[in-house]
């Protein structure tokens, strides 16, 4: 199910548990998702990027349900199976309704699209937009 | 300046002037900047492009600023000078503040961090995020 | 002008030259462009690079401005600047014209948007589709 | 089967059916691929999409084949799999041999290995292709 | 299993077949993956990948681990699913410990994360770092 | 120079300061390069990304070259020409020699044709090569 397989929390070490348990109180749900059993098989890193995500997608200046969309957005793009799947649920949570995903989805194509009319036509940069 | 040149508006023909006039019009501005300019070689692809980027980026569920930062968010991880370049003045005109942007930038690297992090353990979907 | 800096032809080595001949033959043309003087500081790279490209890029059952259009999508795609302005270049001496640039644009640009789109949406792929 | 689920013909609106008739009559087939099914849950964009795809792909400076083709090549190197699948159907419906097939693929995977090389090495573009 | 099909050694040509035996004499296994069997439907451009493969990942002053180790770095990247199970298993082959391969995700998550924060702020290169 | 400025030292918080002190410190150099400066702007993520390249990049199961490789690779993989100047720079400082370079940029070109070739020819996960 993974490279190096996955780590119940029954077999977890106390420091992941601490982890899996800080998931666990931050997202209010009771389960771990594959992803972090995963990393587990990588202490450091586990912690690391839990670490960095709790930072990173607390609510801010921008709202949790826009970071989920930002995220959900950016995984389209790399056409991460994973990623889409499990930020898609989770914008869900956050808020997101059937119209916001079928929006969303209309402006990272849209994105993905003239990304490349203007690489392809070897557009300059305007100077207003230099920085 | 671009592959097939940059149509300016006094060289433009009706049909181009049109769209121009649409685009200054919609987005409140006396400029037209350069991807519009190389688009116009093809006016299909022009008229094509501009509506349905109207179209799309109208507030709808999503806001208009929403909408740019999820536009600059595939920008980014695409590395498309020009539109990171285009679509954060965009972001600003509709609100981002400095702190908003790093906000966004911090979850789109995450974003590129984890689709790999996923990927590369071969995690397998959990059962949960099927839809 | 590079990591590894240029190899002129007066300073190549006769195994370079030999190559350099060989392109310059090939594509009936009196220069060589960066690239190949790049990967000139790695005869085995350039010689096997060389090889490659020269197999594949001649005509076949496909011709040669398909090829290179084909190569053009994929550097746009790939938004690699060196790549899209050599091969634009080396697809209009193939024949492509203004109006066919503009075609191969717009399906590409198009193509990037529904890859996402697709994806986005967690479409699973019909079972016509199946090989 | 996708996000918001398929839309079946039966259950589809009369908005949506027009688009469905219009993609079978402009196909010459009789059934509508699960692309279009999940778009159909956000009727604006399978329209404006519907509608682009049209414009795009019907033959003009280049045909139906060679434009199914760079179809094929852009979502290769996207490394999108439901495109690939449905790209290949579509591009051999339009008259792709094997052969075809793999000389398409030589050309797609080449362009991705020196789209790397040349950023790789830090080459400068050449005066010559400068636009 | 592959749009043109797997060609199994039985039903190979004597060119294809000599490539076969080289592969497995190389790698020194006894059977071929499908990779290879796909690519053996266009015998050129097996001879040339494999060719090609066999020099590029011999040791040079790069060990065979760490060329592994590179192309799975990249393979993640790209979010290839094959070429990440491949090559983890070569790699293994070659030496890659658990740790390893744990400590070469965190690389690769890391840098993709960093290469979107650079160009997401349009971070301009340093004199120092110019060639 | 960046989207929101470059922040120097001397004008730099006590906060940014620390994480310039510890750079320098770590790296054993006497300047910040740009990437650190812009990320100042954020302090939470300059320190963060600073935390995390530092503990991910410190020698462990892999040496610092070995890292500093993988991360070029995927920088060159993702066409981030700030990423490739600066991960060039630090390769070379951590002892990878012309050659090194070259058979790495080798392997990273030769990676990124053969996820095309598989993924365009749709070929199947082997058996043994699953998790």
């Amino acid at each position: 199910m993974a490279t190096l397989g996955l780590i119940e929390y029954q077999n977890a070490s106390a420091e992941v548990r601490a982890v899996y348990d800080d998931i666990m109180a931050t997202r209010k749900t009771d389960w771990i998702n594959n992803f972090w059993k995963a990393l587990a098989n990588d202490p450091p890193t586990l912690r690391r990027t839990w670490h960095s995500i709790k930072e990173i997608m607390a609510p801010g200046e921008l709202d949790a349900l826009t970071k989920e969309m930002i995220y959900l957005a950016v995984s389209t793009t790399n056409q991460c199976g994973y990623c889409i799947a499990s930020h898609t649920v989770a914008a869900r949570k956050a808020g997101m309704t059937n119209r916001m995903l079928a929006e969303l989805m209309a402006v990272v194509g849209m994105a993905n699209e003239t990304n490349r009319l203007v690489t392809g036509y070897q557009v300059e940069i305007d100077e207003r937009f230099k920085v």
